[in-house]
């Protein structure tokens, strides 16, 4: 039998109709896209036709995208920038963000000689506004508020809108960590009060190792990768010329079948929680499930020698889950979005995150193997 | 007639070996590699077993090798890390160094106080062994030298062992951009006095976005990218399995037909030099044709309109070659390289970069097209 995978948080299979595009630029597309030569002008073509394609999906200009390696590279090249070059003294995030964030305000914290503020929580991990407001409110420095669109592990969101327009009221740049929700929400980049988004391709069934950075044209980044003059002089580092047209082609297949995927994917969602509901009425769900990314569910199981181990028997039962994020899961190290959060201790958080590919008769599987698990 | 492709320095068409594994790793391996269940343990088995290619055909430990999006990344890593945080205040460097040193030098002198030496260089552009040796002995600050293996337009190389025992002798760090000479020379990193080397597999048949960082153990850098625990926490973001398993199997390629690709190179590159000095004889070679790298031509040629207009015509003609690093020749803002040799005004410097691929017969067409766009 082949294995159910319920961890499209983490990454995504690629998209066959990607796998080609990216293999037909392999073999044609070699050329330098800095040379001036045929070979070269040819994959520059190819990439600013890949930009159009991001900046007309998220409503941006092409002047305001830039591809980077990935997500983490570009929330570092947002927050590090913003502080070297953009006065920024103070930055407002919260306990929960991707590490890609934490980390980076943490070295920040360290190096540079910032304040950071970090805005209270509810028990479902949204973020308490009032306070967001009064911290706001109170500082002098110039301030970046750091907050994620959909958190990564409990799938609870922010309102962009509604975050941005209070930055914009206090005088404070808004970043956002996006990279849960390029490809799964419509954005209009150009009526959002946002300077900074970033997306990861292998999050929306494109590759590894590209993504990219929104910068609102009105705020300038120095590069974060010194080097030649790519990307408008933004980033350094000869184009990763399939990378970035498998990007394009992954967001442009995302947006171009949103509805049906979406439909689909929170459908399985709701029924993937109903059945837990009933089958385990002793879990208790991580987040807002009922206003959170339409793609994941968190489930709280009570300790039990059976639950310590249930992450690694559903694995050899065929089913691939996770207790959190990947980039820490390697470590087993625990959530630190559910223990900030308030999880009790003995609870495993199981993170099950689905995709359009996904079915009914695989959630059907999944609770069996649950079942066999947890008895 | 199909395209001769003489540009072989700015960057290489893929091996088709190499897009057969990355197409089936993009099938495959779509798991994350930091996830605990079966997909994420397959992907990061293979990427384990990449890097142990890497470290055996470099003669370093599998703990000294780290992935990361390309050269630039890695020389921006080295870099910014070692000011950061190994306590270096004072950098010793070239100025005909690629811009991803070149500018992260500049980035660093503006923002972090540093100070920098340029060593003196003779007209081939090789080092002045005597003025290092004077530059280390004065200094008191810690100090990292920064010096390319074989520079990326003349082909000019330095020797690691002479210029890394010299630093080693004055306690100095000791990094080397080797992008234009992984794969195409031997390396035993166990025994070379050198701390930092970095690698880029689009140089040497693989994919353009991949690349790598040696950092020798006894230097260990905390992360340039902060995020997940990736790399061994050294570099955060979702490693880009496909282009790891790429750059390995390149690697590999380089090195199990080391002996005959260099020996075709060498003579097609020494067949094309005879050719221009029979065909062209009032034009001069840049560099050191006699002891620079073996793939490496630039000659340059005397002014006059045609000359001018070489590039282009050769281009149009079906001849891809570049006037300089491909990295800034989309700007056609000329050579700092050859300008910083005392390049003489209204010369016009064209770099011929062979493969394995080319063939004598190629070089013959070259130099009639050569012959015609000058005439």
């Amino acid at each position: 039998m082949s294995r159910i995978f319920f961890d499209n948080a983490s990454t995504t299979p690629i998209d066959e109709q990607v796998v080609e595009v990216m293999t037909a630029a392999m073999r044609e597309q070699y050329g330098n896209p800095s040379s001036i030569h045929a070979e070269g002008r040819r994959a520059r073509a190819a990439i600013e036709q890949a930009r159009k394609t991001v900046a007309h999906h998220l409503g941006a200009s092409i002047g305001e995208i830039f591809f980077t390696s990935g997500g983490t590279e570009s929330s570092n090249m947002v927050l590090k920038g913003a502080v070297r070059d953009l006065g920024v003294r103070r930055i407002i995030s919260s306990r929960i963000e991707h590490h890609c964030v934490l980390h980076s305000v943490e070295a920040l914290e360290r190096h540079a000689d910032i304040h950071v503020e970090w805005v209270q929580l509810d028990e479902k991990g949204r973020v308490d506004l009032a306070h967001l407001a009064h911290l706001l409110k109170t500082g002098t420095e110039k301030t970046l508020v750091s907050l994620m669109h959909a958190n990564n592990e409990i799938g609870t969101m922010i309102d962009l809108t509604v975050v941005g327009n209070l930055c914009r009221e206090h005088g404070a740049l808004f970043h956002s960590d996006t990279v849960q929700t390029v490809g799964y929400f419509p954005f209009d980049l150009a009526q959002l009060p946002i300077d900074f988004i970033t997306g990861s391709a292998h999050k929306f069934y494109g590759p590894k190792g590209t993504g990219f950075v929104f910068i609102n044209g009105d705020c300038p980044l120095p590069p974060f990768m010194d080097g030649g003059g790519q990307e408008r002089n933004m980033r350094g580092g000869t184009e990763n010329t399939y990378g970035i047209l498998g990007l394009a082609k992954a967001l442009d297949l995302a947006y171009t079948h949103y509805y049906e995927r979406r439909a689909h994917t929170e459908s399985l969602r709701n029924y993937l929680r109903e059945r837990i509901e009933q089958e385990f009425p002793h879990t208790i769900p991580y987040g807002d499930p009922g206003g959170g990314h339409y793609k994941l569910l968190n489930i709280g199981f009570p300790p039990s020698p059976r639950t310590d181990m249930l992450l690694l028997n559903l694995d050899i039962a065929g089913v691939s889950v996770s207790g959190g994020s990947a980039c820490t899961s390697g470590a087993d190290a625990g959530s630190h979005v559910v223990d900030a959060l308030g999880g009790k201790p003995g609870w495993k958080a199981v993170r099950f995150s689905l995709s359009h590919r996904n079915t009914r008769e695989e959630v059907d599987v999944v609770i069996e193997k649950l079942r066999t698990c947890l008895s």
